[in-house]
């Protein structure tokens, strides 16, 4: 069983845990695959490592309460467009197949609902990560368009990245 | 006369006096419109208070020296999407059928292609800027997306934030 719960600063071992593996493969993540932990904290954390102090973040826990996947849940613009909230999930590897992002994700969704967001845009879905854009999709969200050749995949080489939406 | 150059703290107060009425007026900008000055400068200078110390921006200036728009040129995302530059640019209003825009997004083109950049993006061009939308395509963007009812104008209610790409 899976619970999804606001992030605290202590959970970040364990999401740096996760996240680690993921921005060194460099296989589905904008993020420099060299970065320090210190580098990938910011934005993945509330409080004031964070650049935006009222980012909220949440937190897939399993049966042993160990974080699975963080999802913060920021406007994707200010001002203007700030009535949609960005996307951005980081599962982690070994719970992949186990239905964490889709949880994480129906969490986050009903969540940006309940904070007013009217939409939620995803900037960049690695379109060879097959498996992400079918979750999304199953879950409402549409690919608006795709940036060609915007992600230089370690094995595919350049492939492009989807812009997805779903109106909430 | 237009001149094109790296820009320098100093030029922060011309440049704010460009930015202010295009982030109050809320027309084709996605920052918060009741931003103050402090807020507005993140991103737009080099240096200390940026959020990237390796951020080059660039700025147009006309024959007496005035600035009369910034254009910031980062990576639009990190690691495997390091290869495409962000494209963002605010002309002073006055200036704006002087050909400031064409002359810095020019200037902007060779500067990136130079620092080995393979593609530039535009993350939010507001679709109802047409002058703007028409300026990009012009040279040589493309519209890859549209995320439907991204921006609220204040006149002209919900529409549409184009992805606007283009290889260099």
């Amino acid at each position: 069983m899976l619970a999804v719960r606001p992030a605290v600063p202590g959970d970040w071992p364990e999401l740096w845990a996760i996240m680690e593996p993921v921005v060194r493969a460099g296989e589905t993540y904008c993020g420099d695959r060299e970065r320090d932990e210190g580098a990938g904290r910011p934005g993945w954390l509330p409080g004031p490592a964070g650049p935006d102090p009222t980012l909220r973040v949440l937190v897939a826990v399993d049966d042993g309460g160990a974080g699975v996947g963080p999802a913060p849940l920021p406007a994707n613009r200010g001002g203007p467009g700030s009535h949609v909230a960005n996307a951005s999930f980081l599962v982690s590897a070994d719970a992949g197949g186990g239905g964490v992002g889709r949880a994480l994700a129906e969490y986050v969704l009903q969540e940006a609902r309940r904070a007013g967001y009217e939409a939620m845009q995803f900037n960049a879905v690695v379109e060879t990560n097959v498996r992400a854009v079918g979750l999304w999709r199953s879950l409402g969200f549409d690919v608006v368009g795709t940036v060609p050749g915007a992600f230089l995949h370690p094995d595919l080489g350049y492939t492009g990245l989807h812009i997805m939406h779903r109106r909430l």
